[in-house]
């Protein structure tokens, strides 16, 4: 058993209200392995640009990620800043710089090609296209992607979705993908575009999961003390692969539980920079919060 | 046992992408005492002028509700105007008028000052007050407010929530009271102005309920046809009461139950315009949709 993923790592300057860093280790598959090196193998497809910092490289390595398909290439690393305001569910982008990222073709080593769970994080669906034909037969395959390619790139999008197993986008990507305001009906249509299940992520409210007609509520982790919501998304993305990867269970009844341990990975990625929130826990941790979350969304019936 | 609701009766115009109502049966106390007629004795106190029409009385009536506390003055009804775009979250007020709301003082009928649940609907905060002082030692009293007292009366609506056991309010009052945009931050800050719990309505998102150091996450009805969301906090608020009047149990998990129930009735009032969609429900619908709720929420530990 074991994952790989597909997608970014960068170099991110964050400001928020309650601190700022400059050139932090970021992007969509560095915050989706270090959450999934929690629960099974994983290995990380990605580029960086021969400045970026050999500590990030190592810290991968003793979080046990597999930097095989990590390669450098001459020029520097992708980099993005933001800033959030007070209300951190609105994020301004600042600047996008993609460097070497910007001619990345994902090469899969051959030695990953076999993996049985394959996270294609938000990239060019055309490059997630280029993914799956060098996968074979895996077990389970889930997709991310952002307004950027919903507006630019539909047809190749629907491409990718059509050839998926789990879907999963935020609140706003979902009605926007499906050109409807209600967030049910825009899931239900987003399911009928090919994948078995669809998972919505809405941030502080929590996420949401259709599968068929099963329709799955997950509550979102009372977080206190958001200082970076940068890569939650991610880290959700990697504590539920991770789960399905560790189990091998793709079941409806499993599949729930990986929403929550999702929500855990994303709750302690937000209470600090970068990956700080997820760099050294234990798992204790994370179970410890994965029956806060079954408690605090109980009743009795 | 039994609930007293101290609000509005309105004749609302509404207009969404759904289709329009003009003088449909409206008002806060109405949409609460509809919800809560389905699981106790209720009452309700509030003013319409001579122009209400007779069959909106006798609707009340039919469904249980003693109107005893339904003053009509000389005038015209509180009359309110409002339209929904595509997105439903978003309401634009076109126009209330007060008309003999204006001058309303709430009047509490003597044989119903010994009713054990009271809810003071969203009024002035001064009239809560009056309410408060001619209610005898009620069981539990729940409150609403919104952002025009918030930002006009922030004192006496302290001072009512320094009284109140329960402070039931939407995600941006809630932040906007507490000034801060943490929503669990700002939820117990609110806890901290004296009620025992504060149960925040966050629409499509669901609801959260702090009780000291207990926190309930419910998650919303998944509704794919919502036409008029008109009310349904009102209705939320009619259901909880409701179930707690009828139990007379104000246990942690009893309440869990009853903001289950209010989250059933509210999705029963969105799904048509003014009260319709509440107006002829059998117990057995509302069970359904408890029971849906559960298993929506569930996942195995």
């Amino acid at each position: 058993m074991g994952v790989i993923v597909v997608g970014s790592v960068a170099l991110d300057s964050v400001k928020t209200p309650f601190g700022e860093v400059t050139d932090a280790l970021g992007g969509s598959a560095t915050f989706f392995s270090v959450a999934a090196s929690y629960f099974t193998d994983v290995a990380i497809v990605a580029v960086v640009g021969d400045d970026f910092p050999g500590e990030h490289v190592e810290f991968m390595r003793a979080r046990g990620i597999d930097t095989s398909g990590l390669y450098t290439e001459a020029g520097r690393t992708f980099r993005w800043a933001g800033a959030y305001g007070y209300d951190l569910n609105d994020r301004d982008t600042i600047e996008t710089r993609l460097n070497v990222f910007e001619k990345f073709r994902p090469r899969i080593p051959e030695n990953l090609a076999r993996v049985e769970y394959v996270f294609l994080a938000n990239i060019d669906p055309e490059l997630q296209l280029l993914v799956l034909d060098q996968v074979e037969g895996p077990e389970l395959v889930a997709c991310d992607t952002m307004n950027f390619w919903i507006e630019r790139k539909r047809k190749e999008l629907l491409d990718t979705i059509s050839k998926v197993d789990v879907m999963i986008m935020n609140d706003a990507e979902c009605r926007e993908l499906a050109g409807e305001p209600n967030l049910i009906r825009a899931s239900r249509k987003v399911l009928q575009m090919g994948p078995d299940t669809v998972i919505v992520k809405k941030g502080e409210h929590g996420a949401l999961m259709l599968q068929g007609d099963s329709f799955f509520s997950a509550p979102a982790f009372p977080c206190e003390s958001v200082y970076d919501p940068t890569g939650a998304g991610d880290a959700f993305a990697g504590g539920l692969m991770g789960h399905l990867a560790k189990t091998g269970d793709t079941s409806d009844a499993n599949i729930r539980r990986a929403v929550i341990y999702g929500t855990v990975m994303a709750s302690f990625c937000v209470e600090q920079f970068s990956v700080k929130g997820m760099a050294s826990l234990s798992p204790g941790d994370i179970e410890n919060r994965f029956r806060q979350l079954a408690e605090l969304s109980h009743f009795e019936t």
